[in-house]
């Protein structure tokens, strides 16, 4: 075969390691991924953050690897089928990803949560591929027995993480979100099958998790990202509203068919016309349409699209308790009135809401800390310095976000 | 006015000095910018390549205010107005570029250079903002008495190739690329109002001009994406050929326009049909439309398309002869049996020409350097190292490209 | 006069501004701290920890610099005079210490700390320079009436540790304590002449507090580091003891005085004889007297300065409690018999104490956060997540160092 | 044995891979190159370049790790002797130097290469390790079957160059004369014996080779670090003569030793001891006793010993032809009036010669650069673009370097 490098800013050269991962990578469904930002709205205040899903996907799969190196110069057996079904399942772990995956799902789909689509698809090329895939997916799926490597693409220190925190880092320019990924996979170990970090990493892991927050804050729920957010959502439900009562708008027919219909899980299985859209689906459908849109007869559409387009962006405040009924009511008020819209209308240029960080869920209940006595301490326990709790408490915040004036 | 700073992997913090400059950066001429990106289908090879038009704008900004604060320091007289108007200059100087830049006058429009079709856009601008770009447009099309300021907008050593090469090699990866951006820019002075390096930054001029050349080869001009954008051409050609045969072909409206017809200078000027066309697009109408032409009936266009997104490029080869027509010929042939295609239709999965590189033109012919008696010599003859008249000298090569087997 | 430009890997180009900078940094007791390694003995552990005092005082006057800018574009007035002053205080903050400073400070000088030093030196500077130190040393010594500037050079925020930590982390590679210096300086500002920080740069404020609690454990308190340390101290220890018994020790003249007899701060005061010889003192004499007292009849002076120059450190274990005296004992009787010593004697193979971190002091009781309707909170109550009290708390921990076989 | 891993903030992590490597790296020969930095005198221009000599053998380690994984992964056999032996080479290549490398050769040693040195050192290394190095040392005086390793420790494109290249400009800041360390070693391959460059490479080389010359004319050969070289260098000559004459200066033994008497191959051979007083001797050394003589009744001695510690530099012309006798008369004339000395004694502050640039030798002769078709051409045939011949030519120009006012 031939061999393939991959330049990469962040890492350097990255190898492809023989053909069964080339085959993948050179997959629709993973060129797709090219077409899609890691980052969505955020290159709104970081014009540097246009790095895609693909671009994570490799560095992703190069970090997988330096951890397998590791655990097995630690002494851990790895099988060489092990190893290149980790990899694949690394690559493949964000295939269903939509365009500014939190948009699609909050606007276009129903309930479908990204990690589904990924399996649904991952099944498919599986078919695609004569079953070779069956390993990668029960990695993926924590259905292998090995457990850890499961945990290596999905878990509270998965190489997931550690790639696009130090990529978002990078290519945000946010330089102090930097995280030490390479102390860090060089401090993994292995206890009773689950992945654990010798104790002399405590202070990356403590800096690790600093990081993260920092870059929740800094860049994935900046204000002006979440303003974007927020806008985009309003303008493709009023879309999908206009569709649905017959309207015709401008879209590539893969867009047309979520605007044209709520779709629901059902859609997507059995490689249902929902996956196959689905599929088709990237960013370029979305701005391709917004574009035309700015010149739609309706207002409310045309006003949104274009604040898309020229970067005239809600307004959005966040605070510790939800706005105040009456405060929505004069602004709905006063956009009824300055655009002759219904009441109705006039609420697609308002939006508020709880803050759903995705941040901390369960499975991050725990990073486990391997001493040099064989006994393992929970990070929280482990480590005098951070409010873990905190840390893991899901942060509850409130946002108000309305069209400017 | 709101302080306003933008975070950039490259310079760090970059500010935007005041209201004037900030309204420049918000207008829907320069917001389009962020989504062309800067490197075209070098995507292809260098998956970090991402970064758009608008971010390098803002870069060449940063640095023509370095350029400014040097040649003041060393005495330099330079009014208020001249440096806001210079800044205006550089952020506006690639306003005219559309999408995928050679492909789009190669394949859509006609003779139509994208210098052009920045002047006609500035022009425009100015109109909007009351005639307050006069003497940005000046310095743009060297106008201005002060020929020195037009040249750090468009010369051998103007701030966009000295942001360009130095982020092209950031996000590439390619760190060997490297330009002192920084060191050139202390060594610049004025004599006879031009642009002159001090003579103790000659090897520094030396590095930047064979980094230049190095980029060329490495990225520019990397044989996969000289490939894809061969590809591109022929697909857009044949989309032309369909549409204007009358054929129904997906396209958002600014695109079908371009599509359906052959359009020249006329089209665009007195912000003509063609202008505003023009300015309705960029990369995303294409990937939306290959992505739907994939489907498409006709076998060329789908075949084509198909290539360009899932990455199934032509092969290409660069020689220093032209291909044999004998070659070509065997080729073709195989095509119009392979796909039942006529001659003409086959011809669409060749391309061969020679490579137009635009490294080197008029006005590269020299860069003064100055030295501490007052006289100045020019770099190929203060350099006793670079073949600097083969630097200049066009390089002309041949390629030969196909669809792959 | 003439421009000068200094190249610095970590902030690019440094420029002088002006001859009055320019002169302290030619004076010799700034020349001096080219031959003062900022982290001492680190370098066993971290090979490209090579960088000097002069060099980290050049990097903290760029950032004053910046600093400055910064509330001069908030509204604040700066002087031409305080402005200059804050820098020479900022490059003369470090002149008194000597090598490897803490190893001076615990055995060849008696209680004297090198704060002291810096304001006996700047003291004598001001006298040589007629007096246009006066600004510089009242900011040095909080005496200047704008308290605000004292700050920036002495504070929990100042100058000092954002450039030291920033250049630890660059020289030595470990870029996760890498802080966002230039996002702190900008977030700056000014409320009843106190250095605040602006509420939207918490996260920053968090992730430096943090860093600095990397640094200090995975560089400044590394356990290989402070071995070193801990056997130069008895080397300096021993050679002093010998010293005074009349035994004649190979040693510059510098050195020959601190080892000859204990010193006072009387012996600094009025340029002494102490202070004189001390400024004469630096890194080099320190290494040119260990590597000839390798071939010292002494066992106990040979063996350790052995040791300091073949990286055959001590053994160091660090724990929570105080080293049993019964395991002390045991040590002390092998060292007798093996090497045929007195206790005494043996007792330079053993070291141990508490860790006397100078991380946290009470300068370091507040960061003030300034929010926008204009109330300040103290970090420990502004953030949610960090665990103050802990960081302010001084972390008190045992270690016990010997002899390896 | 200890998992061993070095932090290097050029590379990253560096591991020690066995027991032989960890204890070549700990020999006392290895060790004392931590005390002799890389650039010399370069860092009175360049703050941060103090870098050591032992970072640069680790580093250049490293690139020859993965210059051996590269081959292997081509195809070509390389036993685990050969490949520890490899590292060996590299490690141990630059033990021989002494402090200020130049310096030294010019001023202490008679006609004593530093190559010589270290092989001498080598044999005794081998000795001491009962000829385990024998492999090693055969590698370097190219005595080995495979010749293709000695270019790896010394040949036009050996890890030698590319680790210093990139080490260097990473420490001085010089940021465009970073060279593709990585993408050079991955285009590496071996045609009969002999390491030879992909053609695809071929820009990569001609930029490493632009970058050396950048270097040494903006680093190697800058005006500052020559002069104090210059200055260096009449310093320990007239040390030396006042020595031989009997007169008492303070220096270390090893110092002592050189200064002493004139010393030649023969005092170096078979352990002598030339070679064990060599071994003494680092920077320390120098610097101490500059110090101290800075003091010394001796006029000329003293203004020396003071210019390069307080850093009055020689002031230095660099000139196409050599300088007028007259003006050198000139300046020795006012030297004898203004300091009261003989001519012989003002000697010592004029220095006057060709500049002997090491840049290019004999065994440059030719990079090798393989085509698809499996022909070799050398890079100046195969580069349209350097001017070859000119780059080999050994560039000779002429300095005149006095004492300033």
């Amino acid at each position: 075969m031939k061999r393939k490098i991959i330049n990469d800013p962040v890492f350097g050269f990255i190898n492809i390691p023989d053909d069964f991962i080339y085959n993948i990578i050179q997959h629709p469904y993973l060129q797709r991924l090219n077409r899609i930002k890691q980052l969505g709205l955020a290159a709104f205040v970081y014009p540097g953050a246009q790095h895609t899903r693909f671009h994570h996907s490799i560095g992703a799969m190069f970090l997988m690897d330096e951890a397998l190196k590791t655990l097995k110069e630690k002494g851990h057996e790895i099988t060489a089928d092990e190893w290149d079904s980790s990899l694949a399942a690394i690559l493949m772990h964000d295939i269903g990803h939509g365009p500014f995956s939190h948009v699609l799902e909050h606007a276009l789909v129903t309930d479908i949560h990204h990690e589904t689509i990924s399996y649904l698809m991952m099944e498919q090329m599986n078919r695609e591929l004569d079953g070779k895939l069956k390993t990668a997916i029960d990695i993926f799926t924590d259905n292998y027995p090995k457990r850890f490597l499961h945990q290596l693409v999905s878990g509270q220190l998965d190489v997931d993480r550690l790639d696009y925190l130090r990529r978002d880092s990078f290519f945000t320019g946010v330089v102090e979100g930097n995280i030490g990924s390479a102390r860090i996979i060089k401090m993994l170990d292995i206890k009773d099958d689950k992945i654990v970090v010798e104790s002399k990493g405590i202070n990356s892991i403590e800096n690790f998790l600093m990081s993260r927050r920092l870059m929740y804050w800094q860049v994935y729920l900046h204000k002006t990202a979440m303003a974007a957010e927020k806008m985009l959502i309003n303008t493709l439900k009023r879309a999908q509203e206009l569709s649905i009562d017959g309207e015709k708008l401008f879209a590539s027919p893969a867009l047309s068919y979520f605007l044209s219909k709520k779709t629901y899980i059902e859609d997507f299985e059995n490689n249902g016309e929902g996956l196959r859209r689905f599929i088709e689906l990237d960013d370029n459908d979305i701005w391709s349409a917004l574009k035309v849109w700015t010149n739609h007869k309706d207002t409310v559409l045309s006003i949104l699209s274009n604040g898309m387009i020229n970067r005239k962006l809600f307004k959005i405040e966040i605070t510790e308790n939800a706005v105040d009924e009456n405060r929505i009511d004069l602004f709905l008020d006063k956009f009824v009135k300055r655009y002759s819209l219904s009441p109705h209308e006039a609420s697609y240029f308002i939006s508020s809401d709880i803050i759903t960080t995705d941040m901390y869920n369960e499975k991050d209940d725990s990073i486990d800390i391997l001493y040099k006595d064989g006994t393992i301490k929970d990070i929280s326990k482990a480590s005098d310095m951070l409010n873990i709790e905190l840390l893991s408490k899901k942060v509850v915040k409130h946002y108000f976000a309305y069209l400017r004036d």
